[in-house]
């Protein structure tokens, strides 16, 4: 048996997701800059595909950029409001607990004269408010949220974010990292105070190397690729149309099954904590089954053994997990997100992150936690 | 019939191509950068990808370095070797022909104090290697040439300008814009003076979205996107799986075919020409058929008509040609390239460019004639 639960990492393209890919390479390959009709059509089907995303991100076609994957489209908010707005103030705010495409490009902003600061976090994974409000000055010009952390799955409430950042200054942008978050939280972009927004498809059962940026109208932001002024003149370069197409078919199941997608895998996840708490002794939970965590992911900690044996002992098994998030499981040292939930060592070296998709089944979990018993209880045995 | 004739804009995937792309959904779906052996495997196809690439450019696997194109790849090169190297000068050189995305990166490191040379053309579309020398001095850090123009098909001799910029001045970093030679035009790189190479995929027969940039080792670049770390460092962001490994397949077929594949395109263009020039008075050829010419674009005037209405005349018969580079024809205004070349305002607007494959057939390029000679004649009349 083969479980992939591994899905905060990437997932699996959908079956229709590949044949929008297959049509839009083998039918609508012109290039939509082109005049004549094999490009006319291809701009088209970009425009449909704008146009769906947008509608269930809840704002405005114009106000929605295709990218070439999450890690850009944080860039380019990130570096783009930065380079755009340093006359208002170089200073910026974001979180301790951030996917390395905000945290790395943070820290080059540091480096280049803007002044951050890195909010902490609780013991839960959560932002405190107070602290966030008291970071915001007169010349911060913006605050960097992620929407659900990609290893324990918490949700920071962005409704509640947003309203207390334009309160303080409303001057001050608001971006959200909604790549863990999108598909898996209903949210509806207009009745937010959200200025950029990252998105991804892999995420989300499209293709890989495709993403999208939510810019609310009139926000400056400055390039970070320049050519030949695809994406309204936001990002250069000759339009991904198998991605983008892969992508709004993704999004378009997404729309259509959205709450029965959310239930299955809030079933999944509280299922796995529940039968995994009732077979194994000393696990802990990093992730709680609370509406303030993602119904996807599932960090935990089997005391007694390393994580990275236990993954390796479960890919033997076919069962596909991960030790941390996949952008930075290659690297050593702990990861700076239990660190940062002030997670003793021990807990940290035994972690293991669970990610379910509504594509998941209860056999499969019922396989996956009999396997994970053994293997626990085995490596428990060996490493005593 | 269906005539495609605008392969510098875009070309179909290959069959083979799409298979790999599917694969890579259907089955190499895991996220690189995991543990697992999801992940691993997924790793190690990218490693044979870009093994197969390096060793066609003629490099070593760790110089060669996928990005989502063609236009980031140029960003990349200009933005991160002007940003890595300011210290020893803020002097670049390109020239007034480029691709946009060289053209307008250029102008945009203008705004942020570098000092730009744009080197002038001559009336064939090549650039004075007597100017270009003069040109370098002692705080030149860069010198951005395209191999081959996309809008004319003019060579520039990037071998012999190679040793010319390091003779004048060993520390000036050479990029070449090769997205429109790759493939067309045979070199190894480690035969040549360059620093960095941007190439595309779906100009190859690959997949849009994908793109590669050869860095030759020890030269500094400053990433424009920062993150997990992917890339070597160069480049963060999930890779783009299915990309990469459709862009490999399109290279295979490169290396296998490659010299049957330039004949052919060699055949198609002479053939076109001879054709055209016999049935059809009063037209002026841009690009010739010497070897100082790529083997695959025609640019030409049809005098007394102008392009856009013959572009269109012909999409109504199924032919697809380009009144300009895709990316910059749906701008007002004259082809920047046509204009550098002192071409005459009425043969510009007159022009028409045409860019074969390998997968053009004869037949097709006598349907092509034949509908051009019509609907010129036609027009003619109209506009008289």
């Amino acid at each position: 048996m083969e479980v992939y639960l591994d899905n905060a990492a990437t997932t699996k393209p959908k079956k229709t997701v590949i044949e929008a890919v297959v049509k839009a390479m083998e039918e609508n390959y012109g290039n939509p800059s082109s005049l004549h009709r094999k490009g006319v059509e291809v701009e088209k089907s970009i425009k449909n595909a704008r146009k769906l995303i947008a509608k269930t991100l809840g704002c405005k076609d114009q106000e929605f950029y295709f990218t070439s994957g999450g890690t850009e489209s944080n860039n380019i908010a990130i570096r783009g409001i930065a380079e755009a707005n340093h006359r208002a103030g170089k200073h910026i705010v974001t979180t301790k607990i951030e996917h390395p495409s905000v945290l790395n490009t943070f820290k080059d902003l540091e480096g280049r004269g803007y002044e951050v600061t890195y909010l902490d976090i609780d013991s839960g994974g959560f932002i405190s408010l107070e602290k966030l409000e008291a970071s915001i000055r007169e010349d911060t010009i913006l605050v960097s949220i992620m929407h659900v952390n990609n290893e324990v799955g918490s949700i920071q409430p962005i409704q509640e974010i947003g309203r207390l950042i334009k309160g303080k200054n409303s001057k001050t942008l608001f971006h959200v990292d909604a790549i863990q978050s999108f598909g898996k939280i209903k949210f509806i972009l207009s009745n937010l105070e959200v200025d950029t927004m990252a998105i991804s498809g892999h995420k989300v059962h499209g293709p890989k190397g495709i993403g999208g940026l939510y810019v609310k109208k009139g926000i400056k932001i400055k390039p970070i690729v320049t050519g030949g002024g695809h994406e309204m003149g936001l990002r250069a370069g000759t339009e991904n149309v198998p991605g983008i197409l892969g992508f709004a078919e993704a999004v378009r199941i997404i729309m259509e099954e959205q709450d029965q997608q959310i239930k299955q895998m809030k079933f999944l996840k509280s299922y796995f904590i529940e039968k995994i708490q009732g077979e194994i002794k000393d696990v802990v939970i990093h992730s709680g089954t609370e509406e303030s965590f993602a119904p996807h992911i599932i960090n935990m900690s089997f005391m007694g053994t390393k994580s990275e044996v236990l993954l390796h002992s479960l890919e033997g098994d076919g069962i596909y997990v991960s030790s941390g998030s996949a952008c930075s499981s290659k690297k050593k040292g702990y990861s700076h997100v239990l660190s940062a939930m002030k997670i003793k060592e021990a807990l940290i070296d035994s972690s293991l992150r669970i990610s379910v998709s509504d594509t998941n089944t209860k056999d499969e979990i019922d396989y996956a936690v009999t396997q994970i018993k053994k293997q626990v209880e085995l490596l428990r045995k060996i490493m005593r």
